[in-house]
Parts: structure tokens; C-alpha cells; sequence
């Protein structure tokens, strides 16, 4: 089993149960992000979260192994960068790259945020205007080595 | 004076009065990050907001007209992804980008999170294991109309 | 059933029925446009207009609910792109991008015409010389927060 | 005198005089948005026309000229893409160029739109919620020859 | 039946009854450019069209509904390209392309060659030193509009 | 004085000549059309010819000179490519590149027609319905060689 | 039969024979670059040769068909172009593509050299520090018209 | 001196004294097409070589200065590919690449063919039906290792 | 069996015998590096190696046959590239290719490191501050030829 | 002083003191290789190695001020990549970026070589067979974080 027919298995049964990210999250021990991410076949699990997680949705223990394999990551940007939603994610990159970059190494000095010691939330903020998306992305900060 | 000047010009009078982002911002009344995009070019102040900038670096007239015009944005970001700093904020948005996707439409039904009715902010959280970034990004949830 | 197999579904029990996007907008209740591109697989309809369309196209629940899932959105644009009808749309923008940020943020100020917030319509004008096609799109206009 | 020096010298002009497309567009009797393109590099003038327009914002001879030269039209679309309002329209023919293939030709026929035998104007509609930007694109329809 | 499939039947059926695309074009009473485009899915037919041609190669109804389907044009071109026969077209617009600008706003205005409003022929001249290809394009003058 | 010079030289002289394309061919003996590419450095000439057009255009020698270089070809497709004038050849190419394979290989064999012993000229065909563009291209056939 | 089945089944048909392309190219009196370049698809045979050829490798008549088809050439090259030893031939161009340019025509005059009307053969030629691959390319040399 | 300047002053001296390619390496022992190359900033000399060539052509010290720079390979050309001349040998191999692989490969093991340990000659064979140029590429063959 | 077949099948063999690379390549005498990349397709073995291979997993006669074919090498770079273990790689490239060329070429001469004479190993070393990945590249300098 | 004319400067003082890299990293106590990268503009130095640097090849202040700006890393990659020696380094990743991926992942677990706390050696080796280049590429392992 290969991590798109993992990833079909789960959205199944996910759909089937009824349940929703937060819900496996909870169920799980984990963060909705991560789990969904691993789910779509972007990060990896440890044998004994990829059991919980089979034991929550009630699937075989083919999909726990392949959500235990690692993935080659990235695969579907191409294809997703013509959704709105994950555009403007792109649009923020693009016009605030540079921003980043002054304040960042401004308040660490030079390096880089880390993309692999790192964690995102997703959250919502109710407000009579219209209801705010707040993502909170935490990464260590990486010093360039000077040898 | 085009907005490449008027960077230009900021950046240095920066240097010389040695004052970092946070201080500018906290001196013009806005946001580090937002006022730093501005004087990249990526962004537009308000008249007062450009004559309060020009203030405080003690910038002339010029440079506060080059900061209301309404610029092109995004333009340097083909040469900013080759940076180790940028590519990372990249690779979030490859890596999590359907992630975000789910997670947020399950939460807020079929739409977007805007780029424009947007505000982010750049956190130092300190750390023995070495210390974090945290990156808050707060954009309105928009919804698809459906007509 | 996925939003590949839904829309050949759709097609063919639309040219079976003999119907035009036309009446089918009208029989549905929504624009045409708006009801094409759902069943294109470019918009996710509600739960009762899912229902509507099924009922009057004669197409059974599993069309129903694949129309209700979040689509991917702009995945044909580049196979779409060498075909004339659609380069001309294309073209409109490329040599009249420029002019459209020049006179829309002259009357709005700095921010853009939202693509989400937002609908279209087409119409024919009867012409002796040709008849015209005309096209208006309507998208809320979104200034860029200053933070 | 270059169509690049020609832009120059009437953005300058016009921000000397404080016109606004509009206004300049009623001093010259031609649309906001074709005048704004002719000046931007976009589209040619006839003599009467760049001679009314070099009246208007007081400049020489050699800006009509440049005026009245054939352009080589869109080069500055693939740099105008990363701005937000540009995109936006992009987005547009991104996900709704096939429904208007399909819409389009449904109600006329196979053939286009014409791009060149083509009008365009620009609208804000007031509205309570947040003013709304109305595009009106009118094109000759083309039918394909069958020879 | 797609495009695809057509386009396969008709070959099959050409080659089977060995029949020219002359000879195809002579019993149609079209084109023999036009209706290769056709069969090969870059044109469409009308009913008769489509009918005299499934009559000529003794083809099924299904092929001639086919023909009629408004085709999404192009979709080989990118394919076609490495093809030294197409790549030499492709190059005389790379080495010509602005000399015809030249040329042919010189004689007609500003404005284009339709590619809709279009048809073309392929002749075959006999010479001693080398038989010639000759290609005759024949378009509409479409002058942009000004408003 | 190179290519890009050399053309500057000739569009300023023609342009005070008041001279069209057409008449520079008739005063040198050449075809408009191979005449201008030579002058936008798409050609090269030969001494004689060379000095013809100088003599024509009362040019100094280094135009003369520069225009006996073998030219680089090709160099502004790119750029031109987003104009309408030069995309609508390229569409012809696009939509027609298979059929002229189809068409001229069944009429010459497997081959190409060459772009090299290669002639093109471009008339107008009065017609009140629109005057028409004609464009003949004339290539040498040149059959694959087997060994 | 299509090429790709036609190539499946020549490289089987050889393979069981253990025959080289030198064997066959002698087998068939042609050369083994040759008839290796019609049996991958990339040149087309004359009905004798492809009669030959089945002869000797043992393969039905609908081979022999598919190897006269005309063929679509260059269709694997940007595949290819990851390999190690067609990316040196691609970097024999690209370094010394303009110096080529320089003695070919200081030599020949202003044109090219063809690559329809060509032969190329490869040999080894034995070295004790190392053996040595020889390419010879020949292609009749083409005057630019002009006219 | 840049390679750059350096090529501008190597072909104005090579002009002036009205010397080829053929000439200068006789007159300083070298092939005309690799001292050609160095003469275009794709391959450096050696100290005595940049010497004999200054002296032949009666260029300056820091011309052989220049020469003896490691230059940066391949830099131009994405500028040449679009000129017919280059075109065709990349399109030998686009064509052919995968022939070759198959030929060579047969005759020498799994390995390739050395573009760094490589020379190259251009010949020009006279033939009554036009004559022929004769490119002989010869590299040593590298065995890839197994460990 | 071609290589995607082979490679499918030894990871399926290796996962089930539950050996390490480390593992196979010491049970064939080969570097695990080298071992590896010949499984995935990117490298081919001689007769006996293959047979060895084959017998430690336990493989049938055609993945050996098929680990002698000399395969297309680098077929998955573009799709790999997104992973981040493998962009970090590219990365080292983006920011020390020209330090390499500089360092490399003033130690050796103008000339390359050859990635065909080539071997790669892969260490760990045990660093309380986290381990590290030691990558050793070994590759033969190859001079320019200058000739 | 940007950092393009910090280069140029180095480069220059570099030549007229005739020093090598490798006396370079001595006489300033870092490594030759990371030196030199801070030199291209790569890397930033702490304002006492940039002393030091200036020291000892005699340069001003302001070059020191400009090692210490934080670059925006990899600009020249893509201008590189044509050069033999970094295609080279680049070919090494596509062909073994996926053997790394599966050699590192199996010693380390799921996660990636730093190529930001990350060294690099490169050494001579002499080799009868002909001198071999050794490049020690040296990363901190960094797992991914499942949260």
C-alpha cells in the first residue's frame, strides 16, 4: 500500500466516521495539523501513533505501516498552487519574503527559521466583521555555521 | 524618486541612525513587520504615516512621497528563493499547504484566508534547546459566493 | 465518485436532456455561470442546490454530494491556455493588467477587486456588425490593511 | 523619444496637473481605461487624439509622436503577475476560463471573443458592505471560419 | 467518444480506404487543410460537414457527433514542437515575427492578422533544383479598436 | 557599431525619408519583406546590397558594414511573443502545426520544408467585408536522408 | 501498432537474437546509427528497407508498417536530458554552440548546417590511456536566401 | 578585463587585420576551433599560448591576462539556442541523443563519451550538390565506476 | 521487467528479509551507496554482482537481467526535488557551486571533478549535540583539454 | 558598498597578492572553503574576522562592513549551472539524490542533513591514475517534529 492509497483509505474512513480533523487530533494525542498532514501523506508517523490513529478510524494495519514509511514531501505544490486558498498562502511568501528576512535576522542575527524543528497551529477568531484564520508557525532558529 | 530609491535611501538613513525595525515601528506607531514591508517597497503608508516615518529617520519629502505610492508587490521573489531564509517560508507552504487547506475549510466552510485584510507579526521565544521564531499570520476568512 | 467523474456525469445527462446552462440556471435558480463552473468542477454547490441539480438533471445522490466537496480550483488553466477563446481572456490581462491597477486604485485607493468575493455574468448583444459578447465581472473591492 | 520615456513624462505630467484618468479622459472625449492604456504603452493614439491629450496635460510634440507609435503590447504582464490585484484578475481566467468557453460558446457558437475589437470599462458601485469594483468587458464575437 | 478516439477512427479509416487528404477534401467539398484540422481535433464540423465525411470513410454517427464537439485547441502543440518540421514554422515566426509587424501595420494600421477569421492552403510547386513548399495565409485585417 | 545600433540608425533615417518598407524594396531590388528583416538584423546583406540601402537611406558606412554581419536570429521572440500581431502566427502554428505535417509529408514524403531557402511575402486582398491579409511562404522542400 | 509498441518489439526481437546495431545496420546495408535511430522511433524506412529488417530480426509485417510511418521526432529529449552521456552531447553545444557558428560560416558563408540532409556515424578508436569515441557529423551546408 | 571586453577586443583585432579563425591557428599551433573558443571566453589558455595569440594579433598584456581566466562555461547559450544554426545541432541532439546512447554504449560498456577530455573539427567537404560541412567530435570514454 | 518493475520488487524483497542497505552491501561486497543507487535504477551491475545481489534477496533470474541494463540516470530529480533532504542537497549546490569552482580549480588547474570516475559514502557520527551526516564525494580531476 | 563591489575589491586585492584560498584561511585561522564563500558574497563574517580579512589583504573598512551584511544566498546559481564543474556537483544530485535520501533516513530516521550547521572540506588527492578531487560535506542531522 503506497502512501495515495493510504491517504484515499483514510479520507474514507474519516468521512464515514463523521469525524473531523480536531476530533483525530484529540483522539490521537496529537495536533489536528500534524495528524492531517501525516493522513495526506506529507510527514511520517511512530509505530505507536500510526496504531492509535488506525485504532480511531478503525483501519488495517497496512495503512499504520504506510503512514509509518517517509514520505518524499511536497509532491502535490505544483498542483495546489492554482487553489486560491493555497495561493495566497504563496502571496505571503512572495510579498513579505524580504520583511521576514530584515526582522528575522534582525532579532537572531544570520540564519533561518527551520522548516523541520518546527509546528504550526490553525486557529479561528470569531469577530462580527467576519471570523479571522490565525496560523501560528513555530521553528527553531538555525545560526549559519562560521567555520 | 521610484520606489527602488526610496529603499535605498531608507535602508541607509537606517544604518546611520542604527535604529532596528521594532524600534522604527514602535516610534511611527506600527507594526515592525508592516512598516519594514513598506520601506521595501512592498507596501504603502498614508500620508501621515509617511511624513511620521520621514520624521523620525529624518528623510526628506521625496522619500515620503515614494512611500504613498501604490506599489507592484512581490516583484523580488524569484531572486529571494534561492535564500536558505525565504525558501523555508516557501517550503512551508509546499509541505503544508493541502493541510492547511483541510484544516482551514473544515473549520470555516469553502473560501480563503485573505493576504490583504491580513496582519503578521514576528515573535523571539527564547529557548535552552535554542530559541524560536514564531510567526503569527492573521488574515479574514473569506467565503466563495456562490451567486 | 470524484469532481472528474461528476462532471462527465453531469455532461452527458445535460446534452442527453437537451438542456443549456441557460435553463439550467434558470431551473436551479442560480446564474448560469456560477452553476457551470460548479458542475465543471471549479465551485462547491450547498447541500440543497446539490440537490436541485440532481433533481433536474435526473442524476442520482453520489453527484449530489461530489458537488458539495471543496474543489482544487484552476487545475485545467494551463491546458486551457493554448486554446483561443481562452488566450483572448488571458490577453485581456496582460495588456490591460497594468491599466485596470492604474484606474481601479485611482477610484478605490490601494487594494484590490476580490476574486472570491465576486461574480460574473455573460451576455450577447445583438449587433448588425457582429453581435458582441459582454462580460461583467463584479468583485468586492478590498483595501490592504495598513497594521 | 521611446514609448517607456513617453510613460514617463505623461505619469509625471499628470501627477504636475493632479488629473485623474477619469478627468482626463472626459478632456480628451475617450474612455478612462483606453486613454490610461494608450499612455501607459499599451495601445497607439490617432494624431488628433495624441494632440488633444498632449494639449490637455501640456506636453510636447514628441510625446504625441510616441504616442501615435505601434506598440509591442503585454510586455510587462509576467513582471505585473505577482502583484495582488493583476493576480486577482488572472485568478479570474484561472478558474473560469472553461465556463466561458462553455457558456460563450453555447450562445453564439464555436469561435472567441475578440480581444481586439474590444471595449472595457471600469465602475464602483456603492455598497454598504464594501464598495464593489464592476468590470464590463464587450468583445465582437468571431466565429471560426470553415473553408 | 472524445476527440481522442475520433481521431484515431478517422485515421484508421483513411488508411484503410487510402484515401489523400485531397482526395478526402475534394469528396467533402472542403479544404483539404481545413478538414485534416477537423479530423485531427483542432477545428470542429457542422452536421452536414460531419455527415458527408463519416459517408466518404464509412465511419459510424458517433464519430460524426464528435466532430461537431467544440474543440479545446492547441492541446499538441508543446508536444509537436521538438519536430523539425514544426520546430521550421515554429522559426520563421522566431526570425520573422516582428519583421511582419513591420510589414503589415504598415500597410494596414494598427491591428492583426485574425487567426479566427483565417484559412490557409498548402501547395506543392515543382522545380528542378528542389520541389517547393508553398503555405498561403489568408486572414482578416482587424484594426484595434479606440474608445 | 552593432546589430542594435545599425537598427536604430536605419528606423530613424527611414522615418525622416518618410520612406515605407514597400519603397526601400523597390529602390533596392529586394522584397519588402526580406529588406526589413535584414534592417532589424534578422538578415545579413551582401556588400553591394549593403551599400544600396545606405545609398537609399543616405546611411554612413558603418551601417553598411554592420548590416554584412552574420546576425544572431531569433533574439527578440520572447519579447514579442505577447503581442497580438506575432502571438495570432504563433496560434497558426499552435492549432495548424500537425495538419501542415499531415498535409505536406503526404504530399512530399517524410521531410521538411526548410526555413532557410526559404522566401515570404505579405499582400492585402481589398474586401468590403475587411481587407484581408495574405501571407505566402515558399520553403524548398528537403527530404530526410537515409544512409 | 504504434512507434512505442514498434520499438518494444524490435528491442525484444534483438535482444533474443543477441544482435548489435552493427550487426543489423550490416545485415540491412545501412548504418547502424541509422536504422538504430528508425527502430527507436526517430526516423522513418522505405518499405524495401523495413521489409529488410523484419527479415532479419524476425518480426511480422505490422513492424515493418509501423517503421514507414513518419515519425514525431525528438519527442524523448527533455527525458533524455538527465542522462549523463546526452547531457555531454547537449554541453558539446552549449559551450562551443557559438564558436561553430563563427568558423561554419567563416568558412561556408551566412546559413547552416542541415540536420534533414545529414548522416553521422559513431567509432572507437583505441587508446591505451583510454579509448576514445569518435563522432563524425555531416550535413550539407545551407545558404541563407535572400530575395 | 573581463572576458567580455576581452572577446570585444579579440574580434575588433581579429578584423582589422583581416585574420580568420583558420589563420590564427596556424599562427599560434593551435585548432581554429578551440583557439575560436578561448577567443569567446569558453576555454582558457595557457600562459605561453595567450602570449603567441597576443602577438599574432597585436593585442596587450591584459588580453592575455584575460585569456588565462577559468571562464564561467556555457553562459550564452540560451542566447544562441534560438539562432538556426545552433538550433540544429541541438536538434541532432534532440533527435539522436538516444541512438547514441544506445550505440556507444553497446560498443564501450555503460559510461560516456568525455565532453572536458575532448576535441573538435570543422571540415568543409566540396560537393557538386552543394557542399558539406563535416563536424569530428572526439572525447575519451569514461566507464562509470562501480565500488 | 524494466527497471521501475526491478526496483519495486527489491524493495519488497529488502523490506521483508528486513535488511539495511548497510546490510546488502556488505553481503555483496559493494558500498551501500553504490548498491542502493544500482537497486533504485540509477546505476547498473556487472553479471556476477547481480547474481549476488539476486541471491542474498532471494530474486528471480529477471531482476538480475534487468540490473544490467544501463539505465537512464537522474529520471526522478524533478520529482525528488521538493523533498527537503534532497533540496538541502540542491542547496549546498545554489550556495557553493562557484566557492567549489574557485577552490577546486586554484588546487588543480582548469578542469572538473568527474561524477563518473566517482564514489560517495555515507557516515555517522555520534555528536551529543546531535549527530551528524558526513558525506564524502571522491571523483577523478579531469583537466580541459586544450588542443 | 553592496556586495557585488565587496567581490570585485576582494577579487582584485586577492590577485595583486597573489594569495591563495587555502593562505587566505590560514593567515585568517577559518576554512579555505568558507572564506572563500564569504568573499563570493555567500556567507557573512563576525566584524572581527572581517577585520582580520582586510587585514591581511590590505583592504578598507568599508569592505569589511560589507562581509558582514547578511546575504541573500544562492543568486548566481542559476548563471552557474552551465559550467561543467557545477553541473557536475549538480548531476551528483540527480543521480544519487534519492540513494542519499534512502542511505541517510535508514541510519537516522526520518528527517534531513542541515545545510545550514553544515561544513565543508574539499582535499587533493594524488593519484597516479590521475589526482582525485575529495569534497567532506559535514551536517547536523535535524529530525522531523511530529506534534
Amino acid at each position: 500500500m503506497n502512501k495515495s492509497q493510504m491517504r484515499e483509505a483514510i479520507l474514507a474512513a474519516k468521512q464515514s466516521k463523521g469525524m473531523s480533523w480536531e476530533a483525530i487530533g484529540e483522539a490521537t494525542g496529537m495536533s489536528p495539523v500534524f495528524i492531517c498532514s501525516a493522513c495526506l501523506g506529507e510527514n511520517s508517523l511512530l509505530a505507536d501513533q500510526a496504531e492509535k490513529l488506525c485504532g480511531v478510524l478503525g483501519l488495517p494495519g497496512e495503512v499504520g505501516a504506510a503512514l509509518q514509511v517517509y514520505p518524499e514531501k511536497g509532491q502535490r505544490y505544483q498542483e495546489m498552487l492554482s487553489d486560491p486558498l493555497v495561493y495566497r498562502l504563496n502571496e505571503v511568501v512572495m510579498v513579505y519574503g524580504e520583511t521576514l528576512k530584515e526582522v528575522i535576522q534582525e532579532k537572531f542575527g544570520d540564519g533561518i527559521m527551520s522548516a523541520i524543528d518546527f509546528t504550526m497551529e490553525v486557529d479561528k477568531v470569531e469577530d462580527p466583521k467576519g471570523d479571522r484564520v490565525v496560523l501560528t508557525l513555530n521553528g527553531k532558529f538555525l545560526p549559519y555555521k562560521r567555520w
